[in-house]
């Protein structure tokens, strides 16, 4: 810790936007204001592109009120990139910050941008530029290391409990309907959007009934036989996988009849839609097992929706905006601010630090003891871990809760009926 | 009008499920319960088919609690169905009521459901069945006639309105991305759904740029030029298209490839994946205009999510429930309860009483003046009806204030230093 340099603060959004990555935005324009060192606060326009290009937002002016605002408005204000940078891109970024006189960068983002942020400032060092930097945690995905979760899962996760337990009572509602239900939740790599499907659950009656997650290998025949079963018990089943399942040899489950080769594993041809893994295994279930089948597939319904943003999830993202910003004023440089979770039950979080190079290289799945031995849902541990961050136990619903009308009474009279039609 | 009956009360549930199809059954539950005229309270478990099968549920002592909580509930809490009676099922029905002596019938459904009431009384009648039917409108697809809307369709309107507008600053938000996103809406018939996608948008330039609904045959090669017209303009284009469109034959577009007939229309194998109209477009602009494209297909989400419920929607759906029973204790007969727009601007309603006979055999499909000129996208005159349904507009959302930093100077600075490094 040392002093802070004296110049302008730079910050951008990198990556896929979540529903409270503007919050974290916010909460690194709010605390900028407040110190002298930033001679200037300025906006990346879609991300490091904009250092590139040279497109950037004062954002000095910013109001209280439309900070409150944007705390609220899911997307990237700024807007976004993926940019594979090369050296040359680096040398240019430079210059551009040298220009400006830009001493202080922080980059919202993934596992990307915190490289991104540790070779700008390596770079810098080398060439003798002074400057700091400092990462912020952003991803639905929740895959960055070294913090208990990502501001932006929180609300993607209340997303998936939500759908999975509403539209489960949907079909649970209906007496004759499709047998089975698969919905498809984001996810290349990590299962833990997949995983928050269960969080609205109150029993295992209820969606959902089945979790694949990218973790584990995933096996056709064991999947029709664990949807058979539970067909067989319930008489419906409602399953969630991620985008990202692999079968044993690490191929995306699918694949060949996503990429349109001619013919699948059963000799149909394909077409060349790409559908993705729900729809090819709802076509699975309806040949092999002859159920009635259909897929939802939200897409980026499910990282946008404002309808769903967790509050917590919102508070925790303009903090760590915030603490990163305090941690340049306080010379602080290289790190990623992290969340630690104090207590679960009941939730208290603060903020930490960890350092950028370590966060960069590292990818934080699922741990195997939130995945059952089975390998088809999640376990105990994982609803302790999930649940407060969905700002949950979720509204509860109603069961009537009337008894059974004595039944056999219409069959009693139309036999009474009967015996006296023949007495007659 | 006359005296009421004395005797049970059934209610049941039938069709698709709303996310306030609860509220009216809370209402109907409520009311019949301070009314001495009801000697029995009942619901049918899983629609008429509770009345074939005898499956019962006695309501009468539901708390206020339970029915405040359950009006708040997603889904059908009798459980629903969807099923074609036989007239040995009507029979059936009405030994069923008389066993019971039910006096009372209420049924809370679209169409299907109000000509089902609606036949149970003409029964009734011609064999000397002294008994009063209500219906109580229930539809997403908002598409019954004699009433201004339907409870139901103000809750999933709105999940269609947030859906487009946050997945499109979403998008619009990434530097690159998916030329064009095409998202799905439920309305097999009607274009009421889609329509309301608009409802968020506050500039051209904002998602759904272009609608496609039933209403209007669809024709690929001008849906190709729309798209390729706005990507021009934009870089970006969000569709929404209902699923029910269908060409100038009244075909369901993209059929042949939905139901896996061995060639679509240029000569490609089809898999038998029914993925829906949007994945079809998707293929279609992929091929036919070389863009990337991606389809979003929410499902029953839309129609099931409790987090987008509308408070006029609930309140609306207690209401109807609440009247339909006291038009019954009133001695009313053989009308369903229908929504009656008194202002739209502040917007104020009222409930009014529509005959069965009537409402069972129409249709009531989006208006002509609702649909632009093209056929694209919906006008002014749909705003005006569809805002206050979705308790619009939607809560804004911020956009950043600061003015750009001016550019160039990299560029410059970069020059003087050529020209010192020549110089030197």
């Amino acid at each position: 810790m040392g002093k802070s340099l004296r110049g302008t603060l730079v910050v951008g959004q990198s990556g896929g936007p979540t529903p409270v990555i503007n919050a974290s935005l916010a909460g690194v324009i709010g605390e900028a204001q407040q110190h002298d060192c930033f001679t200037g606060i300025y906006g990346l326009v879609h991300g490091i592109e904009g250092a590139l290009k040279e497109e950037l937002l004062d954002l000095g002016s910013e109001t209280p009120e439309n900070l409150d605002l944007l705390s609220r408005t899911p997307a990237s204000a700024l807007g976004s990139c993926r940019h594979k940078l090369s050296a040359a891109d680096y040398e240019r970024i430079l210059e551009a910050f040298r220009t400006h006189n830009v001493r202080h960068f922080v980059y919202i983002g993934g596992n990307d941008s915190m490289d991104t942020c540790h070779r700008i400032w390596s770079l810098a060092t080398e060439e003798g530029y002074e400057i700091q930097v400092m990462g912020v945690p952003k991803t639905i995905d929740n895959d960055l290391a070294y913090t208990d979760h990502c501001p932006g899962y929180g609300s993607a996760a209340r997303f998936l409990a939500l759908a999975t337990r509403d539209t489960g009572r949907d079909l649970e509602s209906m007496a004759t309907f499709d047998d089975v239900t698969i919905l498809e939740a984001m996810g290349r790599n990590a299962g833990w959007l997949a995983a928050a499907s269960v969080l609205g659950q109150t029993s295992e009656y209820e969606a959902p009934h089945l979790v694949y997650v990218p973790e584990v290998a995933f096996d056709e025949a064991r999947f029709l036989g664990d949807v058979a079963r539970v067909h067989g018990r319930l008489g419906r089943v409602f399953v969630v996988v991620s985008e990202g399942i692999r079968d044993t040899e690490g191929q995306f489950v699918g694949q060949h009849a996503q990429r349109g080769i001619s013919s699948d594993a059963f000799g149909h041809p394909v077409h060349a839609l790409s559908t993705g893994v729900a729809a090819y295994l709802t076509d699975l279930v309806r040949k092999q097992l002859g159920l009635q089948a259909r897929f939802l597939r939200p897409g980026l319904i499910g990282r946008a929706l404002s309808a769903c943003m967790v509050e917590t999830d919102r508070k925790e993202a303009l903090a760590v905006g915030r603490q990163a910003v305090a941690h340049l004023a306080a010379g602080e440089s290289g790190h990623m601010v992290t969340l630690e979770r104090l207590c679960g039950e009941p939730y208290h979080w603060t903020t930490g630090l960890a350092p950028l190079a370590e966060v960069a290289n590292a990818e934080h799945l699922l741990p195997r003891e939130y995945i059952n031995e089975m390998g088809n849902t999640v376990t105990e541990a994982f609803w302790r871990y999930g649940l407060p961050l969905i700002d949950g136990p979720l509204p509860p619903l109603a069961r009537l809760q009337g008894s059974r009308v004595p039944s056999g009474v219409v069959q009693q009279v139309l036999r009474e009926k009967d015996t006296s039609a023949l007495g007659s």
